[in-house]
């Protein structure tokens, strides 16, 4: 699967989410493309690559879907995964729900802190000295880094080096690792800026409308 | 400015982040361009498009590609944010100092919690029937949304009747905007869901690739 019908996947699984919360029950290949911006067309060659099929009175029923769409990720599997970094962030996503009922749980968590190892949870603070431990012990292949900016290409090359193969990365820094490692920078203030700059490119646009209106008013 | 092209400004930054970090002072398009998958006549391309110039022999100053990359976003002006939702990911989001180096400060959240009214912090927390005041005051366009799912469209729906033109979603739900509203959808379960899957694909890969070496290895 290319990496567009992955975000394609995801797009349909959010959008479905969606209806089903507000109490749809099925739906027909034109309105997930309407609601996503994709061609009714895409829609139905994206679920037929994962065997996926609706009929063409009844369209395709939204549990079914999104079971289908989960299978895709991991069979039903249970996920094991480890999080470096016990900060506001780090303790907000270990405590985030949603990845449990995705079935990935957050088993073990580190820090440098020692203070942070006596804390109180329901998910252990460990030690950075025992990620080793942990990550062969339960065959872990997968870790979030929340630590800060400057610690986080060498928590990465020591998650690498004791056999981590994918990394979701929340540190607002580009990381580098070998090209046999999966790694996602997901960079929050990014996201916030990269919303900033088009409210403000729009009201620009908007602004420079007015004028224009303004200077034709004046012309008449 | 093209979408791509602000991706690409994003990926810059935050490789010249790292790089200055490292201690490097200058960089060449070559460097900056091997380091984000990019080639370097895109970099000078996109550079130049912002009017920011590299000498051939030493490259462009780090320190003032990255002054010259804060002013497309803002100017360096002030960005004032407000955010609703203040369970564990909107206190985490209000706390997140990245933000205010960056000039985008949560001036006030909301939660429809009383308790969390009573919550000492340096951000004032605020009922929701607070919002449309705030909103007003201090001139705010952009918000963070942090709720659940289930109130996420509500919140949004709100949130624009108000005059908010900007929302960053944090709840795992696509959520449905007017055409002038710029939204970004961040769904974390997805981030770490593309991480997952894509270690499992490159490990069956890796097995099955075992599997012919062990093949090979019985025929001869």
């Amino acid at each position: 699967m290319k990496k567009n019908s992955l975000n394609r996947i995801f797009l349909y699984r959010s959008c479905l989410n969606r209806l089903r919360l507000m109490g749809v029950e099925r739906v027909f290949s034109y309105t997930l493309a309407n609601e996503t911006g994709v061609t009714p067309a895409q829609v139905r060659k994206d679920f037929s690559e994962f065997n996926i099929k609706g009929t063409r009175k009844g369209g395709y029923d939204i549990d079914e879907l999104l079971e289908k769409i989960e299978k895709i990720f991991f069979g039903n599997k249970n996920h094991k995964i480890i999080l470096v970094g016990m900060g506001n962030m780090g303790q907000a996503l270990s405590k985030y729900h949603k990845f449990i009922t995705r079935n990935m749980n957050i088993i073990a968590t580190f820090d440098i802190d020692p203070f942070k190892h006596r804390h109180k949870s329901d998910i252990p603070v460990y030690p950075m000295e025992k990620l080793k431990e942990i990550i062969t012990k339960h065959k872990i292949t997968v870790a979030i880094i929340t630590v800060s900016e400057i610690s986080a290409q060498e928590v990465a090359d020591t998650l690498i080096r004791h056999g981590i193969k994918g990394i979701v990365n929340f540190a607002p820094v580009l990381l580098k690792v070998p090209s046999d490692i999966i790694i996602n920078n997901v960079n929050l203030c990014d996201e916030l800026e990269r919303v900033i700059y088009y409210v403000h490119k729009q009201m620009k646009v908007d602004g420079l409308k007015n004028l224009e209106l303004l200077y034709r008013d004046m012309k008449y």
